[in-house]
């Protein structure tokens, strides 16, 4: 509800709008909400109202620098009202004459929503997606994000078996997010292992990771290592506050596991913010290639332990559990009996797969099968 | 004895092999044990039988790739038998009429052999060498191992005193190693400080070190170390399991500090595992230099050690101990007191020797005299 | 007092001085005291006698390679006199006839001077600054050490508030400050948080940062935060014996933080320890940049601490704390906005200034609004 405290913020009035629009002197009609919603300062206040240009000059924002954009203002903390538009449209209005102005918006008593779903698994140890919703009408940041999350959800879904709990978060950034860990935050400290903020998910091109403050968490490992061996172009950055809802997750209280597996992120391409960041430049094959870049890192969380063998002493004879070629050279051996030994000569019940993996520099995926062998053969503890 | 468990494995019965060969259908004697005892698989059956060219060929081993060579082929753990030669040899055979196949061997209950010999030192803690002993009549791998193993042995056998005690073991690849931890793995695990498996040291070139599976433990410092201020050429590796008995040494319950310091590795020269590795490139140059350069690792770790001064309080005066020239310019110390003082300042009961040299870019070696110096005046605890 | 133990060490006699020179057999008047100091050897018995040449060239020194050069010479632990010359000068010297030597010294029970001030802070926890005066006549070594920490203390003094306490101490080289250290080491390895050895900082051109013995000390890190964010060019060299007193502070038992800040340092420059290390070649605005450099470094050292939120959770609402425009883009956020937010998403109580300040790749002192900023509204612990 508006008014709660959640740690160092209120929530403030629940806003709803449903129209808006000037008239100019010379009778038009611009910066309709039924157009484009981004005319609209987000959380502007009511008005209908007669002015003069003068004054309405002090409630119009635009972008110089693009002049065709309309750019993404909002004004949350403080009550306003303003519309946008590009830099261009601004330069038609006229200097002279009255101009209406209509927001049909209300700021009332009311509630923040946001979504959780957990999915299950044999582990009380969960990992968590985040992603948030409040301003979805522009694509790269943020329809991107839900998309890639809600996608993702879906696959996990269909798995037989997880060995770790799945939690996805859909709030709005900053606020909606604070006020999930307000609520959830003691339980994510207790059991998230590793978890990632989806946003900017919608660029071909490159991928970026942004490490959790953690700087080496098992996200970040995860992330890495998947990555590593995609075959893809990526880049990776530390942790740092211009970003998104890793501020809350990574804030001193919390210090979550929590990093970003990106495309190209905010800032980075000139149409962020603004009405240029639309389904022309969303390519849905890069949501499709994150969706499975987040899955593989999931199937390598899942596959990461810090096995054991039952018996820790020297070499294990597989010649007699048919796993080894009993007449021939030492140069017989193939990559799969060369891995496993690898496994075999590792598994010290403090080094998990990915640091074994490492080591020999393959994927963790490829000793899917040997793990599977190993416990059929009830090689582990 | 045959039948006895050692960890995962079961000590096989011995194998004995009096003669054995092939006459081909023209009366040709190929194949023979006399001539080359790689003619026959390790571990092969006793036979005496006719049979024809198509049953024969599926009991011969050539190489295609070295048309010259006969393989070294084993099949320790499937009872079957066969022969080795060389693809050009194999090429003649007539393809019809009767072969007679001879293999004199016994497959009976009897001992795996194996050796091991202590040369006391002062303290109870122990530095390992090991070596096999199972196809010495290929040069590189293995008659190099045993060799070296044998006059590094004599070496330190001569030393007045020794700080440390010396295990060296002789046993066969994998299985002999095997038994002998399943005897003595505790022991070794609780006294071993380093060691060393000596294999692959009869080429002269570059000496490679392979490190122990903890990546940094005292063998590696050592080792490294001598290979540093030697001058001579080398390459480092991490662990991996493509080895011989570091296998064992590292396996997860045991993970002794063993290393190998090596010339041309295993697989890394053509002739390995086949008739060519022989005493045509073997260099007995190469033997000598390698004992040098393992003596020279167990001097380092003897004088290794985390020194702590009697007054630790500043620097010492070395002027009323006859250690210093007491007018003149600072300018004027030579290297003996500039390494002295070096040595002074840094000994503080948790740093080693090995640590200390390499702040200075020096041999350990060269603190030899330096310790002497400090012992005799006192100054050490 | 003359005879006090101290550590290894016993005071020596006091030396006097009142003249001392030498008439060559042709009635010249050499080495005179009254010209140069440095013409005798330091610590030089008395003597008043007619020699030969013969008899006097055992007490003369010189240096071949900088043959306009009177070299500095001493003789602290054993008792004997000469007299120290030009090359050129001693060339001169005629071969035949009684010189005259006279040395007006007095070798007698006495005092060890050495002097420290202590500028109260707000701590316990001290700074430490020593340099040494034994001998000033030369001035990068040594005039510019007690030059640079005499202003040093007047910068600090004027300070109104000091977290840390500030200790000076001036005493001659070595036996001086093992004498210090008998008298006040154990409170020192209680108090010192880090400290520096102020020499041979008088020449133009780069500065030259000497690490502690510890590497990686609180003394190390501020110098080397605040030489990477000065703009100055700079070398950085590990702890050695090749130096001035922190042979004693670093010495085995006091391993106090304590590195040194220079210029060109002892013996990389060639008139080191000569009548030629003098006022020619000190530069004012060496020794003036020095102490802004120091001083530097005791802001970034007061500045430094780890901080730790009153509410640790998420970010904090910087709007309505009057810190943040309430309406705008991201975008809009300036630096100021960016490092408060950076500074507020790392202090974890466990994470120290200077460790945030580089994760920003920014200067400590950069943040020094922004932790009074914090202050103010009551947002730290």
């Amino acid at each position: 509800p508006s008014g709660t405290e959640v740690f160092d913020w209120k929530i403030p009035k629940e806003w709803n709008i449903k129209n808006a629009y000037i008239i100019t002197p010379n009778g038009d009609k611009i910066c309709d909400f039924q157009e484009c919603n981004l005319h609209i300062v987000n959380y502007a206040t009511p008005i209908d109202k007669e002015i003069e240009y003068e004054e309405l000059k002090n409630h119009l924002f635009y972008l110089k620098n693009q002049p065709n954009s309309i750019p993404y203002i909002t004004s949350y903390y403080e009550e306003s009202w303003g519309f946008c538009l590009s830099y261009n449209e601004f330069l038609k209005l006229p200097k002279q004459g009255n101009y209406r102005v209509v927001i049909e918006s209300t700021l009332e008593q009311g509630n923040l929503t946001y979504g959780d779903y957990i999915l299950k698994g044999e582990s009380e140890e969960e990992i968590l997606f985040t992603t948030y919703v409040c301003h979805p009408s522009m694509a790269i940041n943020e329809l991107s994000g839900p998309l890639v999350t809600a996608f993702l959800y879906e696959k996990l879904a269909q798995l037989k078996h997880r060995k770790y709990t799945y939690r996805f978060v859909f709030a709005p950034e900053t606020i909606g997010h604070i006020a999930y860990l307000a609520k959830n935050g003691e339980k994510l400290k207790k059991h998230t292992i590793a978890g990632y903020v989806i946003t900017c998910v919608g660029h071909d091109g490159k991928f970026t990771y942004k490490k959790s403050k953690q700087d080496n968490s098992l996200a970040d490992r995860a992330a890495q290592h998947v990555l590593k061996y995609s075959g893809a172009d990526y880049n990776v950055f530390p942790f740092s506050i211009g970003g998104s809802d890793e501020r809350q997750y990574c804030s001193p209280g919390f210090n979550l596991p929590i990093g970003s597996l990106m495309r190209t992120p905010y800032k980075e391409y000139k149409e962020y913010h603004t009405s240029d960041d639309n389904k022309n430049i969303m390519s849905f094959k890069a949501l499709e290639s994150t969706v499975v870049m987040y899955e593989t890192i999931c199937s390598v969380l899942e596959l990461n332990k810090k096995h054991e063998r039952v018996n820790p002493y020297c070499e294990l004879q597989l010649g007699k559990r048919g796993l080894y070629e009993n007449i021939g050279a030492w140069t017989k051996r193939d990559d799969f009996i060369m891995d496993l030994l690898h496994f075999l000569a590792h598994i010290d019940g403090n080094t998990d797969l990915i640091e074994i993996a490492e080591r020999k520099n393959k994927s963790v995926l490829l000793f899917s099968d040997i793990v599977n062998v190993c416990k059929d053969k009830k090689l582990l503890k």
